[in-house]
């Protein structure tokens, strides 16, 4: 649920005064994304999607979001396409806040993924990784192992209220992982978030990947790692390695693994665990209780991270 | 800020197949209305709006609803029209609430209404009235003088917290009311919510309205009264006689008022102001700190009233 800032009638004609899209007919928040206000568009044009750029997303990074998604297009990926003003600038400001005109994709989310969803977002990830393999620019992951202590620390004292035991979990965890990360992994673009709702189908394929503001530069084993524990977890957070092996299998085929990198396939999926298992802590405790928007549950992600501590090898997700 | 309910894209398609509406492409949850979740259906026939009934609202009070957007369509008004089904069922169910989809109205609303906005919104508002005066169907208003007490009783304890006093005013206001409330004025359907989120206008023309949730059988000027409270006060909480003289010129030349009604007038508007007040004094308790809906302020209706009760006769609104 996301729209943070109203926008005036006003003040959104005049912006889209500089814009060849036709007469402004409607526009509606909507519920997209978490980190920034969004707006469909009805225009004599067709529909769009404006985005205000809310605090959470810092203004120096939406160059390389834009850049990337006109990248990834020009790559043969399906992905948002920011709109660009008549003098050619994608980047704009709207009550008093960076934003950007999208073209509305269409496609749905899917709520209970199969097996076959999983192999086509196996290899969207594989294409959207190849896609990304010449992409210039470079962004930090702000949510790798470096800044998973500091993230721990602001919500150490009241882990254990969510679950008995869970701040000694967390800091054995941490300190292992700390020691264990792989590095010297091949890297590029990852998407970092591609969850159910960032991957839209029609009928039984993808028509296109959305919400890369969290896409950033590193191991690209990583963002599989974030995608086997997104999609592969039935509701009683079990494991379905059939629907593992299919992610793999659709990936791998695009983009085969190295030997490091299925060597390294259960640590890299124990710490996409801990890194959601630490925000949704840290959103748990920053959500009032009675709130309209329900943080997501911290728990998920505790039993997901047990799971994969059990893990013997890469075999166990489906790998053959 | 509207969407308490998921739907999952199996369970819309499999609802959408009783329909004539084409390939569904893309729904989104939109920001629209309080009481119910909103979502927009983008489909091979375009743009379509689907509503969940929640439980605020009444699930025996939606065949009124729908009726009377039929109704008022056929009297030239533009207002959503409800998609029926192949069997002419305009009424369904889906994620286990009652559901319905109606036409998408193009127009934005105006967050800024200049006097012209509220001379328009008159005209719209006596042509609804004179639209429904040949609707069959009855629906009582819960939220009128004889339900005021009620509210305020479960609000009354903390009532002193918001604002020094207002529990006293409420109950003076509320006994005054309870005695003086006008009878036997000329009624009708109202629309009783008509605040300027639920008129949309494209240009300075008004295009529709929208969310006749709280329609019901009253006493047309109480209508009118709820429009002055709403369109023509200024963010200090002023009243704007230029403003209220507008809207009741484009309302009285479609809709003279009788003599009674302009005498009624003063008290049906401190009537409103209560009404708002009441409702705003129960949501702000009932909405938890932090949370991202933030409550609208009852001050803003307590500043109205006092307004009100000021008020000599009904030339304070701009009548003549």
């Amino acid at each position: 649920m996301a729209v943070y800032t109203d926008i005036a009638v006003e003040e959104l004609q005049a912006y889209l005064g500089d814009y060849d899209l036709g007469e402004l007919l409607a526009y509606k928040g909507i519920a997209e994304g978490v980190e920034n206000s969004n707006y469909l568009l009805h225009t004599s044009r067709g529909n769009f999607i404006l985005t205000l750029y809310e605090k959470r997303v810092a203004a120096a990074d939406v160059p390389f979001f834009l850049s990337l998604l006109e990248h990834l297009a020009g790559r043969g990926l399906t992905c948002p396409q920011p709109i660009k003003t008549r003098k050619g600038a994608a980047l704009g400001r709207l009550a008093g806040r960076p934003a950007a005109i999208f073209t509305f994709l269409d496609g749905m989310w899917i709520r209970r993924p199969n097996v076959a969803h999983c192999q086509g977002v196996g290899e969207a990830l594989a294409q959207l990784h190849l896609a990304g393999l010449d992409f210039s620019l470079r962004r930090r992951n702000a949510l790798s192992v470096d800044s998973w202590r500091a993230l721990y620390r602001s919500a150490q004292g009241r882990a254990d209220t969510v679950i008995a035991g869970l701040a000694e979990a967390i800091e054995t965890e941490l300190s292992q992982l700390e020691t264990s990360w792989p590095h010297d992994l091949p890297e590029g673009v990852i998407h970092g978030d591609l969850f159910p709702d960032n991957v839209f189908f029609l009928d039984t394929r993808i028509s296109g990947l959305i919400d890369f503001y969290f896409a950033c530069t590193d191991m690209l084993a990583y963002d599989v790692a974030i995608c086997l524990n997104a999609w592969c977890f039935e509701p009683d957070h079990s494991y379905n390695v059939t629907k593992g092996r299919a992610l793999l299998l659709g990936y791998l085929r695009k983009r085969p693994f190295s030997d490091r990198e299925i060597a390294a396939l259960p640590m890299l999926c124990r710490g996409a665990a801990l890194r959601f298992l630490l925000t949704r802590l840290v959103d748990w405790f920053a959500t009032p209780p009675g709130a309209l928007v329900r943080p997501k549950d911290p728990f998920e992600y505790y039993r997901k991270l047990r799971f994969h501590q059990m893990v013997a090898d890469a075999r166990d997700y489906g790998i053959d």
